[in-house]
């Protein structure tokens, strides 16, 4: 999981060393090879994806049957990309897929109005397509596809999924473009009414790191209320990336914003950039809402893997390195052909 | 209305062909002509307001009386621009008219503090002007004036005009600046507490357009609560003119944005762009607020005129390609001389 | 405190005069000098902080015994400085010091969970890094601390601070970059529950200046609500600074901004240009929250000192030109080297 060692996002995605990035000796840190950026998209790929019901009674998208995790698998893509998803519904309530920032005709929106739901038991296939940014004939400018975004359901309970996105019917989608930096992992967060990633409060999810890594959050809000999303040690620019483009870029560099639900954003960090190892939290900085138990801990361990000052204790239960859902999701991208990312993080 | 035909905006506002824009073979789509933007401000306008009481108790501005609409009449202004309104308020309150953005003097800013207020049956001059950038001579940026804005009264039922606002007295403003593209139509949408534009729950404001159409929505919101904007099948740029300037913007693009009282932004969007004809809702994604009627469709036809698979029902009742408004506002500058834009929606 | 004429910052913080702003005669206004611009950092500074109780029971830091304010002093930076606070709690509870956005090791946190809070009567040294912008050593661009941050308890009440926050235990925080013009003074306006910076509703604060002064606001919200920070007659880019960096730069001007707990921005404006002297009133846009007294004026003064139509009364208590706090806080900055600003307003 080293970075700098065997990555097994290189050998499915086929990500591209980058070259275009000049360096010098302006950061601190010791030498290491250039951050591995995304391919150019264009491939067509095909996944299976399922609605199901949790043991608790929840419900979650998975990969794989009996696989289904909140929040549902991260569906990653490069622009130029086309995804078509084999959803298939288990669950005992009409559900569906709808997706935020991607193109999809009326046939794949995933409501009732345009009868693009799918009844218990059946299956419909979802097409979502990608572009690169590029000028259009009037000579406008069209932007591209590239985001961090998200999908739910847009049925269970009421007309708007109400029902659906509260028990959990939601996942992460990353959409990258030629030369974006990728990440070491990724993990996603979502707020979704008081619960983070719909877990019991106080009870993270943490994420676990060691300095240096490139770590990547998604971070998606759902539900009835607004929060404030904030990060202890690190800070993301207000912008596509989460990272300035360079000097020039004006964003606003932030550790602490506002969201409302379907509201989505992500951003890098390098882990203890500056501030080294810890324990950080990371929490809703509404007040009453921290207080009630929106919070987790980013735990940034040192090379030896040990975190100052930090006694891991019952509440909180760390996550895997390698994943953020209340159950392991499947490694659909595994059989797929290169050219395109496997599709969640774990 | 096709924008490649006759178009009204450009003999009345002498929009100037975009030289610049250099085009490419990047984009698909027919070969069209250049995108129309707006020339040069420096025109001196002057318009005539109406407050009016509308027949269900609500309050509403108009450019004729008893043309009162809500939300009231768009305002176009080019950078450069100044406009005087001889603001009559023939309701039975006091009331006013304040302005976002613009530069007005602080007797026109339509406070009781500042005594520019006008009391029921009285008529009152207000001058907004609006500048283009430019460098100060300490050598610092100035900001120009334009922006999607909007006017609202700040007097009626409280000091910060909470019940004129309630009651409908509000409207968009849009400036500007010189190259900025100009769109076939303009939409406004006005989240006002749990209401759309005033309207009754469930009945949208529908709006139709044909694919291909360049649309341009204002997004305002009015009130108490906050909300989060989404629209179906179409994205934008988190940015001043809601589209990119280009490859370098780091600008985010969504497709759903938290807003609070007093915001506003606009955007233009190629309807059906990527994703083809449709039934696309836009709805405030709290999910008790979309579950309660904050909803609507864009509703982008084919070039036969059909939408796949939509059937109108009654509860939407659709709008006409050229208003938004409850009532028709009046068009205020079609005598108007050239250099400036129509004064609203219709 | 003419900007033109003697200047206390500019002895303590060696600010250089911009040299690269090139002027041009675009601007209207009296030719001047260019803009004062921030130095570079790299200062090693001391700073003794107190927690306090106030006559009214509520907190406040300080930089003297017996001088805490709400909100606490500014503390000005350049990217590169370092801090040493040596932070005494004088409180008969816990508190602590957690900062926004800069760079602090993980015994300067803040909280319980890292063991950096101080017990009643107890003193800890919380040491703040910043740094420059550049390029890491794989070729991606790292951002600079420059931004308008705060720091707040994060101890007292809960262990998110709610109780510390809600009495007054919140401050201001400015790290500039290298050629950031600087003001002619800063204010801090915290929007904190339904009060501004803890004062009594309907009390302000306000704000005077006299027309072409270049005066800074920091605003920061803490708290249980979303707010919507609006300003009349003078409006800011929604970015790093507040300000464009030229024509190229996207960013929305705004007058209104959604704002939810912790959430911090800053921006210069230009006393009434374009606009002229005034009573302009700022205020929460959530109608509820403004009728209930979330509001105050920035009184912008003609050169003779009259503001047109505006009478000073009762309930609207003026602040000195110098200060935003509740009571003065101590001049820190005043005993030090060069290379660092002078740690507050006033």
């Amino acid at each position: 999981m080293d970075r700098r060692g065997f990555n097994r996002r290189v050998l499915l995605g086929g990500a591209a060393v980058a070259t275009s990035l000049s360096l010098s000796s302006e950061a601190t840190g010791a030498a290491e090879a250039p951050a591995r950026t995304a391919p150019a998209g264009g491939a067509v790929r095909h996944l299976k994806l399922y609605a199901e019901k949790l043991a608790d009674g929840q419900l979650g998208y998975g990969f794989e049957k009996g696989r289904a995790s909140i929040p549902g698998p991260l569906i990653e893509l490069n622009e130029g990309d086309t995804l078509h998803i084999e959803f298939e519904n288990t669950t005992d309530v009409a559900a569906s897929l709808h997706v935020h920032g991607l193109d999809y005709e009326i046939t794949s929106d995933g409501t009732r109005l345009s009868r693009s739901h799918v009844e218990p038991g059946a299956t419909r296939t979802y097409t979502w397509r990608t572009h690169a940014p590029g000028r259009r004939t009037d000579g406008t400018w069209r932007a591209g596809s590239a985001g961090y975004w998200h999908y739910h359901d847009h049925v269970v309970g009421t007309d708007h999924g109400t029902g659906g996105v509260r028990r959990g019917l939601y996942g992460p989608v990353i959409v990258r473009r030629r030369g974006d930096v990728l990440p070491d992992r990724t993990h996603t967060i979502v707020f979704n009414d008081l619960l983070i990633n719909n877990r019991p409060p106080h009870t993270g999810p943490d994420f676990e790191a060691t300095v240096g890594d490139r770590v990547e959050f998604v971070m998606i809000t759902h539900g009835e209320y607004y929060h404030t999303f904030h990060l202890h040690g690190h800070r993301w620019a207000d912008n596509r990336t989460g990272t300035l483009t360079g000097p020039e870029d004006p964003s606003q560099v932030i550790d602490n914003k506002i969201v409302g639900p379907a509201d989505s954003f992500g951003f890098q960090v390098i882990a203890g950039e500056g501030v080294g190892a810890g324990a950080w939290m990371y929490h809703c900085h509404v007040q009453s809402h921290s207080d009630m138990g929106m919070a987790g801990l980013f735990l940034v361990k040192k090379a030896d893997g040990t975190i100052p000052g930090y006694e891991p204790h019952a509440p909180h239960e760390p996550q895997g390195a390698d994943g953020t859902g209340t159950a392991g999701g499947a490694h659909a991208g595994a059989g797929e052909a290169g050219g395109a990312h496997g599709a969640h993080q774990h």
